[in-house]
C-alpha cells in the first residue's frame, strides 16, 4: 500500500489522572505499528485545527475514564460540541472504536463503551469491536492474559485508584495495542475498498 | 400522615433551551399534588446549600436533555461532582427516577434514562420506573395519550427542535406529572416503612 | 415484626451448568437470614402455582447466566411469557433485583443486569441496586473482597468455564448473600410502609 | 463490479405476528437494489445449510420484535446457538446491523438494537449504524419522514398491536430499505478493500 493509501487514525481522549493517557498511548502504538498515521488529541484542550484533523481522519477512537457510570464530564463536553459535526453528518462512514479505564474490574465500563458506540451511531459511524476472546475465563488462564477483563465492545482497563499511571496493567496495555492495530487494519481495508470502487 | 412524615423530593435537572425545564416543572407539580415537599435544583448553578438539600431528600429525580446519545454535558459535570457523595454512599437507599427531552421521538432518550439508572445504582439508590403502559400503541390510540412515546424507565418527552418551551407536548407534560406523583407516593411509603420498622 | 409482616421474596432464575444456581442459593440464604420468606423458582420448569407465587411476592430477584451478551434463552422464554402479567401490570410496585454469572470477569454481565432492570421497568417494578462499593479497586484490595468485580446494578459472578459449580468464587457468593439480604430489608420497609399508610 | 465481487448479505430474523417480516422484506429489497446477494433466514426454523450461509455471508442483519425490553425469545434461542460460531470467532470482521418492531413508539426498541450490537461485538463483527438523521424532529416534519422515530443504532419500526402486517408504516418500510441498501454498500466497500489489499 502506498503512503497515500495509509489510513489516518485519530484518538480523541480525556485522561483524568494519567491512567487513560497510558491506554491512549498503547492504542496509538498499536495503530502506528499496523501502518496507520496516528493523531492523538486531548479533547479537553481541542483546537480548531484538531477538530479539522478529526474531520479528515479515517477512524476515530474515543477514550475516557469511567466516572459514575459513564465517560468523564470533560469527554461529554467534547461530545456535545461534536453536535456541529452531527448536523451535516460530517463523520458519517468513518470507523469508530473506544476504550476506558476505571478503578473497579467492572465499574460500569460497559456503559461507557456502549455510550461511545451510541454516540458513534448518531454520527453515522461504523463501530469496530475489540475482536478478542476474553482472557482469564478458565482455570488455566491468568491475569496476564490479553483482554483479561473480558470486554467486547472496546478495550477496558482497570487501574488501582490509589496508584499512578505507572500501575496500568500490562494486560490492559496489550489489549489497547491490539485495539489500535485492529482499527488501523480495518481502516486500511475500508479506505482501499472506497478507492477500488471509485476507480 | 403528619407534616413531619411528608417526603422530600428533589429534582436535579439541567435544561438547555427551556424544554426540559417545562418537564421539570410538571414533575414538581405532580409530586407536590401527591403530597411531597419539592425542591427544584438547576444543576449547572448548584450551591453548597442545594447539595445539602439533595443529601437530605428522600428521593432525587434526575433530568436533562438528551444530546448526542446521553444527558447534556452540564448534567454530566454535576454527576461527576456527585462522586463526593458516592465515596461515603451518602445517597444510598434514596429513591431515584429520571426524565429527558430531545428533538426526535426516540433520539436515544433510552440511553439517557439508562444512564440515570446506572448512576443511581452507583449511589446505591432504588430506581422508580415510570409505571405506565405505553400510549398510542393501537389503532385507537392517539398522540394525546399519556406516555404517548412508550418509555418505561422514566419519562421521555419530544419537542420540535425549532420551537420554544411553549411547544412541549401536553401528553409529555402529563407523563411527567405522573412520574412526579408516582415517586412522591413511593417515597411516602418508604419513609413510613422506615419509621414503622424503627418504632 | 410479626410473621404476617414478613416479606416474601421470590428468586426467578435459570442456571445452565449449575454456577448460577449456586449464586441463587446464596441470594436465598442472605434473604432468609434477613427475615424474608424465600421462594426459589427455576424458570425453565415454572408451573402455574409458581407463577401465582411470583404474583404474590413482595420482591422478585431475577437471575441467569450471561450468554452472548444477555441472559440465557431459557430466561428470555420465561420473560416473554411474563407478558401476561405485563398487560394488567400485575407486578407493578414490587421490588426487583438481579444477578448473573459468566466465564469472563466482565463478559457483558452489565448488559444482562441492565436488561433485567429494563424488563422490571416494563413491569412497573422498583429496581434495588447492589448497594456495595467495588472491592479490589486499590492496591490494598484483594480478590476476596466482597463485590470484587465492582458491579452496581446487581450481583455479578465469574466462574471458570472449565470448572463446575463448586468453583464459584467465595467473594461472589458473599456478594450474592448481600444482595438477598438487602432486597429482603428493603422489601420489609416497603411492606411496612404500605401497611402504615393504609392504616 | 463483477458478480464475484457482489457482497452477500444475510438477514437473520424472527417475526412473531408478521410485522417484523415486513420490515425484513424491506431490508432485503433495499440490499438487493444496492447490488447485494440477499439471503433471508427465519431463525426459528434455521437449518444447518442456513447456518453455513450465515458463515459465508459478508454481512448479517439481525431482526426481531421487541418484547419485554429485548428481542423475542425465539431470536435469543438462535443467538445462544450462535455460541458455536463464537468459540472459533467464525463471524469475526463480518458487518452487522439490526432492526426491530414493537407496538409503542419507543417501547425499549433501543435496548434490542443495543443488544444486537453487543452480541455482534462478542462475535467480533463491525456494527453498521442506520446513518440517517431523525425525521419528524421539527415543526415542519411529518410522520411520513424517513426515520420518523429517530433511531440511530439500527432501524426501529412501530406497528399498532391490534393491526396486522399490512399496517406497518411506510416510513418504517423506507427506513428499513435504507438500512439494507446502506449495509450492502458498506459490505461492497469492505469486500473490495479486502480484495485490493490481498492483491
Amino acid at each position: 500500500m502506498s503512503h497515500s493509501g495509509r489510513p489516518t487514525l485519530a484518538i480523541a481522549f480525556h485522561s483524568g489522572y494519567g491512567h487513560t493517557a497510558v491506554i491512549a498511548e498503547a492504542v496509538a502504538r498499536g495503530a502506528a505499528e499496523a501502518g496507520a498515521e496516528v493523531i492523538s488529541i486531548s479533547v479537553d484542550t481541542i483546537t480548531d485545527e484538531q477538530w479539522a484533523q478529526l474531520d479528515a481522519a479515517d477512524a476515530i477512537i474515543f477514550g475516557a475514564p469511567t466516572y459514575m457510570g459513564t465517560a468523564s464530564a470533560a469527554f461529554h463536553t467534547f461530545a456535545q460540541a461534536s453536535t456541529k459535526r452531527w448536523y451535516p453528518q460530517a463523520w458519517a462512514d468513518k470507523l469508530a472504536a473506544g476504550f476506558t479505564n476505571s478503578g473497579a474490574k467492572n465499574g460500569d465500563k460497559s456503559s461507557t463503551l456502549g455510550y461511545f458506540a451510541t454516540m458513534a451511531a448518531q454520527h453515522g459511524m461504523h463501530w469496530i469491536s475489540l475482536g478478542l476472546q476474553p482472557g482469564w475465563a478458565s482455570t488455566t488462564g491468568s491475569e496476564d492474559d490479553i483482554n483479561r477483563l473480558g470486554f467486547f465492545m472496546g478495550a477496558g482497563a482497570q487501574s488501582p485508584t490509589d496508584a499512578g499511571p505507572e500501575a496500568v496493567h500490562k494486560s490492559d496495555i496489550a489489549t489497547a495495542e491490539h485495539l489500535g492495530a485492529r482499527v488501523a487494519r480495518q481502516a486500511a481495508i475500508f479506505r482501499a475498498g472506497r478507492t477500488a470502487l471509485a476507480a
